[in-house]
């Protein structure tokens, strides 16, 4: 079943090791199916040569395996939380990536300080809380999804919008209208944790990116009045 | 029409991620024809394994579509804009290069601080102000080059001795006698920012290269007196 | 004798390269066989282009080489040591990677600051001193090997819970129940060590990882109660 | 004429890019023939994807073109500058590899902060100074030799104990008993340029090597009492 879908997850996950986000098996994408209410999701801690389309899991949003002969990655509760609570999210990548990590060690928001942020995240990415003891017992993974949930809730923020976020101590989960789209979001995270990163530290003074800025090149990209691509 | 320049422009693209100055599609290279004055320019969000020379689309000064069936690049007006200026320039390159852009982010002007930087820039790369809420209202793009021309003109600089320019908060746009120099010179300036921060790094107080050796390394590959390779 | 430990201690060797933890022949991994106490490692200064698993040089704990015929790796001793006082230890990795030999060249052990430190090393990988002149004259490599079990032993740190270690000035050890092993901890030390300079340079405040997110990560990848990857 | 040399010298060129060590064609590796006492250089500008091994330039000590149609490297009064006055070297590479040019542009001395350092280099790398405006007029590329021999004679310097130095504002000059071991000893002196520069970030009160940890790695693997490698 959803076999167009596997191969679809399976090729985002290749797609980490190329774009260099990952070492070895630490990161893992799934994507959304609509109509079955299902979700495809990398098998845990298989080695990339090996693994294949048909060993990508068909999970239900209560973590069952619907098919699959390999157990779903460890993460796969924060996924399935996280396409619970926002149906317009299509697909889910988390890494380790090296840049976007080093933020979410520094447990600090990433700030928007330039264009190449603005033309993929509507604002500062925000840096949700390290879990609790108790919510640790209750189930690591599936409290870490409700911790997001909470970040941008209390915050107000729409997840299209800022489509990423940052676990402190842990690393970056992005997301998009599916698999592809999680996956690119990730690279520009990396990549923009890396600039603001050496930009503060070229110029301690550096301001975010004037409100105007981040409006035009956001705008010019998504939206109704986007013009960028070659869409509409 | 101008298959010969749609071919140097693609290959000229192509160049952007082999060098590692771009990811996905954020850079765009043209080169401009002095014989019929239009230029041939990248198109707008196409990706570089699918793109081909073909897909290259020929544009006037007054940013109107003279042949091609894809939209331009987003940034085509700030092309326009420069080509109309300075019509010593034969080929301009944008891209948001990582250590270019943190310098960008940083709204600092490069300086010359070694020999890898005078043999290609004759003294400090500027760094263009932001746009006002009005600027961005008449057009985008369009006054991104207005507001580079103003850099230049301000400053006395000329747009040949320092093929290249900072947008603060956005990435460095660069140029030459044609689309493969434009490219060369956004490699350079990569590689002079990431040297330069960590120089400054290193020893807070290291100064500019003296202007002697400025001159000397800059005018032993330019100008009539110029004997580097294999010219003249 | 040990043809296939030979070509897995060859192969452990190419990943150094590949995995970019090495230049030259800046590193060598080994692997110990229990039924004959003898351990494979790889020849001194032989280039990776050209060297065989056939060139694999079988020695005992005492240093002597029992088959091949070229001297074995200078740091030889160090790892015979290793395995003499630690049985549980079935490989071991040397490189002069280069984040790991930064932290070993300030002197300073690297903390948890991570998941991607946690789930591979349960709390600080130690920095282990300078030898003496006296320890450098009795047999510099061997005493290597006696200054990492001093650091252990003195900590009070289990070898498999912490498997690496940081030499003031040199660079790291890692190791694991096999020569893969040994190396993919070599790759995660390396990754953690900038991702954790990185960190404390954006904020240095940033403080190591709350005791319980570490005890999760190591605990969900180790010992009876781990549920990550296809299970025991 | 030195067919062989000239394809030593064209295939230690090649490794430049293969290392990471430079872009285009900012560097040259030549090689000294004893006999005929001439010496074998990169021919100026020429890009590397074109260049063969007849395009190789044999030169005198006197700067003339003994063979070869293309002009030689700018450089080439550098190199024989210092064939003429240390007749130990057989070999001479010129880079403006990142992280040496990085100490360079900063005006220091690299230190000997780790045994990857001492491996190679017994003792500090010497910035050389920059060239007067006089130096400048008589002869850049020449006087730059003389800088060089300056520098050793005055430290009390021997070339082959630390075969490379840093001219000031510009990057490194490596050399060694062949063309291959130059280039290798540049490759080794930008990656300690590299751990060193963040070794200092990371704790600025890490010292230099204690002197009996430089002297136990340097003679490991050079001097009469050398036990590295597959040895005499």
């Amino acid at each position: 079943m959803l076999e167009h879908l596997k191969e679809e997850v399976f090729q985002a996950n290749l797609e980490l090791p190329k774009q260099g986000l990952i070492k070895y098996t630490w990161g893992n994408v799934s994507a959304f199916d609509k109509e079955t209410g299902y979700f495809v999701i990398k098998p845990s801690g298989v080695s990339y040569e090996q693994m294949q389309a048909s060993d990508m899991v068909v999970v239900d949003l209560d973590n069952n395996v619907i098919e699959g002969e390999l157990n779903p990655s460890s993460d796969t509760p924060t996924h399935a939380v996280l396409y619970k609570a926002f149906p317009e999210i299509g697909g889910i990548c988390h890494t380790h990536s090296t840049w976007a990590t080093i933020w979410a060690q520094a447990g600090l928001d990433l700030p928007a300080m330039g264009t190449t942020h603005a033309d993929t995240f509507y604002g500062k990415v925000p840096c949700a809380r390290f879990l609790t003891q108790e919510e640790i017992d209750v189930g690591y993974e599936h409290e870490t999804g409700n911790v997001i949930i909470e970040t941008f809730k209390e915050r107000g923020i729409d997840v299209m919008e800022i489509p990423g976020v940052l676990l402190h101590g842990h690393g970056p989960f992005t997301w998009g209208k599916d698999a592809d789209s999680a996956v690119m979001n990730a690279v520009v995270l990396d990549e923009v944790a890396k600039m603001n990163l050496f930009a503060r530290q070229l110029n301690s003074f550096s301001e975010e990116l004037p409100q105007r800025i981040l409006d035009k090149h956001y705008l010019r990209k998504h939206g109704k009045n986007a013009y960028y691509g070659q869409g509409k």
